[in-house]
């Protein structure tokens, strides 16, 4: 299923080492005039290579776009895009088929595609696919823009380095646009340098370190989702989880409301002018499934890096014994920052194909 | 969407203080034949007012099954059921339409459908509305248990009482069927004891409290799951944001992967007789949203009960002014004990769905 | 697949012997009142034993609504509506697990269900299945007409008669609803005569006739449908073919435009007024697979009912050899004037899902 | 809705102008090794250009394999390809988005995407679309001839010339091969005769043709299908409205069927050696939506090209007044020869998925 939404519908394709990776983005507003340079300075935001926490691996990553838009606007067409593999080094991967890559799809690729699984690079199921993940979440993320909605993320947690964690009631959109603009998104810069600092640690030890990203929508209008299967939570879940190394999903204030009473954990409703809001936000702006109007808050566990560069205990499918790993190549000891932008391209995606499947359900004015 | 799944298909229906609420279940294999008694023993669990920590709403909850059964056995017919709403108070709840229960869906639901909204008892969005996922979701545990697949969950946390974590490898058939036997399904019965403590403490102050649900599925077979968006985690997390009350969903280690790095969290393979293991499993039996073979682990967060007998903050809808509320009726302090067959029901409904869509994607024999 | 539509979900289920058939219905828009009265009017016209062409079996067919309406107000959640099974003539049935009804799905349901398959009265392929069909589309059909389209069939042939062909682009608002008022709906009262008398000259024979029937939708707005595969077409379709004996479907000229030359088919624009028009309609208001704003023209033929009086040639499945087959019971020598309804009732659903998911695909305004 | 399939799922994109058009072909079965020349040759058959009754747009058409294959086999990754646009005249569509061709897309295409439309070479609606799916169906076509499944289709008529029907029931593995190998496919090589002759009539006439292609597929097991809106009528409907210029979609002896009598046209079953078979094949090999193990057959209605030589009536979308229009360009007097290998390539994309998705709905065996 490389399909994700309804009505905004994005279909990746590709392997690592395939001659080219790409998406179709189906259901685009027809007459939006998408800004490129923009979603290109969005893309370069997850590319490997640019800064101390990421891979050497270097890629231009610069997508052609195939059909979909004419003299710079949207025609209704699908918009197809494709980014061409310029930079494998295959021979890295060789052996891999015998000795899987612990906590890698490897394995159970094998056991799904047998031996034609292409296993150069992770195959379809490298982070490179995330690519035209970002192509096609940086469009919708303008289309949101255009119709009042921002979407940032920042990192809340390295390993056990906390960003500090904002009043998700109060989060605005000057906050979210700081965010945007700093290269290793947090709230508290004395979070970032910590975080950064385990990062380098875990690499100097041959190691590598997860994290959580927290990703915000303002904007919204209340109302969004449907009941039961359709709700938001479900929606954005079965679409986070579709990023690699993503261990958990939850809203607002999480697991931590696991421990919490509900006197402490319900949310006020409060009067804010014309709007109905509430003092708290525990809810991460979705109750029963629909947007309440405010913030949404999702927070996306990233598990540590499953390629490290010591050497590890896995087995050979062939002589069906122990052996021993080391992977060699270029590998990320945190994947988090580069991540980021991932979350929000998807967040985004999936948000937009709510908005453009959403029609009022009511035939008759509502409350608010 | 009521509906969820692919080729097992459950539609719920109904609210809570409707004629009747009630499922439809597609697809399931043809001869069949469900053990009525266990369901009926299965459904129990969830009903209220069987114990201390849960409401005194007494219902019989029994389903009446209106097709898809002959002599006993599934026809290949849609399963369609139905249980009728006896006993509701519906008195208590005039005049939430103006003052919204905080952290209900009372407020969304107005805004969604406007006054045609079904308040009662929380419509569409009440807890009742479980009581039909749990029909459909047995019918599922009973299919999968025949083939060799057994579905079981524990309390894992209550407020701040931790349930002992087991090895997330070596959980086995014997663990889960205790679990199954046990009113209050705990590992360690000292958790349980602090955790119903933790429980009457809350009720005694007019609150409630929260909690994390983990369910285990041993016996899946390597290779289920589609990549991306098809993944075990993107269905799972689908499905189990169906359930009220639900604020994350994580597999294996879940958030706390964000705290470890690569070299702990990797999941070292090991050859076991003929099988491929893991030493341990972090990864709760999925890689790349695909099976590994290992017992699959999905934690689920689940926030305090909404409704509380304190007074709570609010606002008139009408005079768009603050308000003051105070919820009378009957309402578990926590609804975790009860929430813990749903959790098995949903999970046993999306993975039985995963297993009839499954078919070899391999045209040639894996190394496996 | 008994789930039909995306916005408006329509889930069908039971046997013909089962205790009972239903349907639940998702989607709808909240606050909607529905007459219950002309629902029950409508469903009337697909009832058996109403009249000479149609067999005697009595059903009351009182649909009860479980769910989704409160003090007659759609409220947002599905209403779900059971119809009661009362008048099974079971005995009829043995005997056909072994020799199947030629042109029945006996014996494809016997290869697909094994041998749990509910044969008794066609099982979940009998024709009854379509009373909750009409009950859900006749919701709609109400819906719809609230948004001023009016959607309503005639019988354009029965064996070798024709009814008078209408002017495709001219029907009008007066000709439906003049249809909607006869009990046999054609255009030309000789045609009906002689239809009539065909179905006679049949049911004398010990044998049945088939037909065809043509229905429109007026008012619909341009721009309904999809491109490639989710084109009005498509999606039509997709649902007229899940009645039962629907052999072929086809829309305006249909397999007539086979035989013609561009020059005649095309359909000249014109300036009506404000509105764009053609001059003929031979694409029945469909091109590109979305709605022109002319009349929707679709044609459904409909199969001989497969059920005749006389001895047929079959198998016994397990004797593995030539055998004679006697139906016995109830059954209509021409189902074509008790689908009328049905073609309506599906093609409402279909209309009414394409119209809820309907966006403007476009962010500038259209020449139109 | 440019997606196609569950199982296997075929995305399609571009526009007649666009840089390039193609597809993604989710789902094939990984360790398969296409024929890529035999595919290229596929379709090479619906190329135009090729002779005397099609257009003299020459195209290279070979599309581009960017992804999902490794040393020549599927790995289970989904197969892109992208075919270039490289003689493109866009010259001759200027001033279109004011005069609509009459039975074109362009004016609901204008209505749905207003102005930023690409009415270029009819944009996203262009026949030129068929070619990736002819690329997506002939994989198809080869997966299914290694599981035994034959299809292929010949023209049953080009205006009034008919083809000399088969015998539904007897048509065998040959008589498929022998049209496959035939450049103008019909079974009686005197109605190619008079059919290129009725199409070259048309031509000098300055005006086009429609016709009807009638396609087969043998060798699918019986018990292929669900009941309802799943059944094989369904999705093969579904599927094949997908194509430009298709007005009817029939299965068997289709809308033929309304004139006949339930004795003649009713199915008798017989015993084939160990097989179950019928006599006669007016159900064109399904039944209740389910095969029978019968040849499938279903029609396909062609309406005439839209786009004639002659002068033509439409309006100026602008000054909204009566116009008229002179398409210049190159267009077939009929397309229904070049319409024969995209009708195969998309109904073996349908049964393609259906097997795929398939699997035994029974839990005990079948009388088969």
């Amino acid at each position: 299923m490389n399909t994700l939404g309804n009505k905004l519908r994005v279909t990746v394709f590709g392997q690592s080492h395939a001659p080219a990776i790409g998406c179709v983005v189906e259901g685009l507003p027809a007459g939006f005039a998408p800004d490129l340079e923009r979603l290109g300075a969005f893309m370069a935001r997850r590319a490997p290579g640019r800064n101390a926490w990421s891979t050497n691996r270097r890629e231009d990553d610069v997508p052609e776009i195939l059909s979909g838009l004419v003299e710079g606007r949207t025609c209704g067409a699908p918009v197809a895009a494709v980014i061409r593999n310029r930079d494998p080094h295959s021979g890295d991967y060789a052996g891999l088929k015998r000795t899987p890559r612990p906590s890698h799809a490897d394995y159970t690729a094998l056991v799904k595609y047998g031996e034609s699984y292409d296993i150069r690079g992770g195959g379809q199921f490298s982070g490179r696919l995330t690519a035209p993940l970002c192509f096609a979440g940086g469009l919708a993320l303008q289309v949101l823009e255009a119709r009042g909605v921002t979407v940032a993320a920042h990192i809340s947690q390295i390993e056990a380095v906390l960003d500090d964690p904002p009043d998700l009631a109060r989060v605005g959109r000057e906050d979210l646009e700081a965010l945007l603009r700093r290269p290793f998104p947090v709230f508290a810069e004395e979070s970032g340098v910590q975080m950064r600092q385990a990062i380098e640690a875990a690499r100097l030890a041959a190691d590598s370190v997860g994290g959580v990203i927290r990703c915000f929508a303002l904007g919204l209008p209340a109302g969004l989702g449907e009941p039961m299967f359709g709700g938001v939570e479900n929606r954005l879940a079965a679409a986070l989880f579709g990023i690699p190394a993503v261990r958990g999903v939850s809203f607002g204030t999480g697991f931590a409301a696991a421990a919490m009473r509900g006197s402490a954990h319900n949310d006020p409703f409060e009067i804010d002018g014309d709007r109905v809001t509430t003092r708290t936000n525990h809810a991460g702006g979705v109750l029963g499934g629909i947007t309440t109007g405010m913030p949404l808050v999702v927070n996306v566990a990233v598990k540590p890096t499953a390629s490290i560069a010591r050497e590890q205990d896995t087995v050979d499918l062939e002589t069906r014994r122990s052996a021993k790993l080391v992977i060699h190549g270029r590998h990320d000891p945190c994947i988090v920052p580069r991540a980021v932008p991932v979350v929000e391209a998807v967040t985004a995606a999936a948000l937009l194909d709510l908005l453009l499947e959403s029609a009022p359900a009511s035939s008759t004015p509502a409350f608010t």
